[in-house]
């Protein structure tokens, strides 16, 4: 098993070893932290990596009884025990089909989008209570909202306004390649931005383990939107 | 409440209402299920959808609580209760990034197999286990090769792929857009073929609902790996 002096001997002669098992939250661990996971791979080659993907709470217990070692968070949550630290932030915001009628425009208004059909994260999804906050600090009641479904996946999502004209809301790192690509497009809305920061959650305590070198390493990595 | 009478009576009409539940694996959710969910919705609008992901094993507890009203799993699952149904066919295939050193060809030996960094899906992964199955049926011994990451998200080992030299095993219905864009490749692996059935789930006894309506519009609409 891991033994933390030989890990603080092999790390002072660049060679760390060990395990990191890393939980992230389903946005984190699809969109955002997989191209640092494989340059963190490339400069600690003998690290073992394993990633679970949960909801924010899933990780944050899998922390707590010590299943995981680093949990990547939304900031929606938040538990005493735990230590937590911003490392990026994110943008939820509007996207439709590039072929959709609402592709048409770069901005939609609130009152366009409470007419078209939604496309809504399932229920206990962040990104869904994220977007909830945001409409109900600008006075938009979510339950005018014609919510054409509620699909648990980001993926599921993106490929279904491919065939439906819709509006979705989903992290602006979801939809990088899409956008890229153009076969989404975003949709400005004036007035309504909504923010988020994730965080890494870590145990109380000194460490000097694999979790602290992939710290390190993700603000030596800055992590912004690309677009 | 969905009522039942009512559902015949609109269905007559050519007006179903109500609602649709789905639970999906994730392959299913995220990949195979969305383009014809979105159709559905263009031919019976007035049908709330809801879609949850998860492993087979918990879409089936899901729908034995009837919490909803059809699951879609892969065939390594089954419980007594439920009547399964195969709706289509799937393969796991070797892929790896376009520009990495695996992509100079287009078949891999098991010998080259096992000398490659591998990238894995966690365990309680249904891919995975159909992997291991594979293997095992083919005497490959599974603990020869070199997982360089256990990653629980399909597009986690998607992404990984773009930055780091390696070999993963993912379902073809899962990587049809990267073939395509060419971003990814498929690697042929002579001698190895991993195939599985994906299967709706349903509850016992006769059924005139939304789900009906689905699942015959499932085989009418005859799903195939595009690629």
């Amino acid at each position: 098993m891991y033994n933390e002096l030989d890990f603080e001997l092999s790390s002072l002669k660049g060679e760390s070893e060990g395990s990191l098992r890393l939980g992230a939250s389903s946005t984190i661990a699809q969109y955002v932290i997989p191209e640092l996971l494989a340059k963190f791979h490339k400069r600690y080659p003998k690290v073992t990596l394993s990633m679970v993907a949960g909801n924010s709470k899933q990780v944050e217990s899998l922390l707590i009884n010590n299943e995981i070692d680093v949990a990547l968070v939304e900031n929606s949550s938040g538990i005493q025990e735990l230590r937590y630290t911003a490392f990026a932030k994110d943008e939820i915001v509007a996207v439709t089909g590039a072929k959709s009628v609402y592709a048409q425009k770069d901005t939609i208004s609130v009152a366009e989008l409470i007419s078209a059909p939604i496309i809504l994260r399932e229920e206990g999804s962040g990104t869904l209570e994220t977007l909830m906050q945001a409409f109900s600090q600008n006075n938009i009641d979510a339950s005018l909202l014609h919510a054409a479904a509620h699909l648990g996946a980001t993926e599921a999502i993106k490929h279904f306004l491919d065939y439906y004209d819709s509006i979705a809301f989903v992290s602006r790192f979801a939809i990088r390649k899409e956008v890229k690509a153009r076969s989404l497009k975003i949709l400005q809305i004036p007035g309504l931005s909504i923010l988020r920061q994730f965080r890494i959650a870590e145990r109380m305590g000194p460490q000097l383990t694999p979790q602290s070198l992939f710290i390190d390493f993700l603000f030596k990595n800055n992590i912004k939107v690309g677009i």
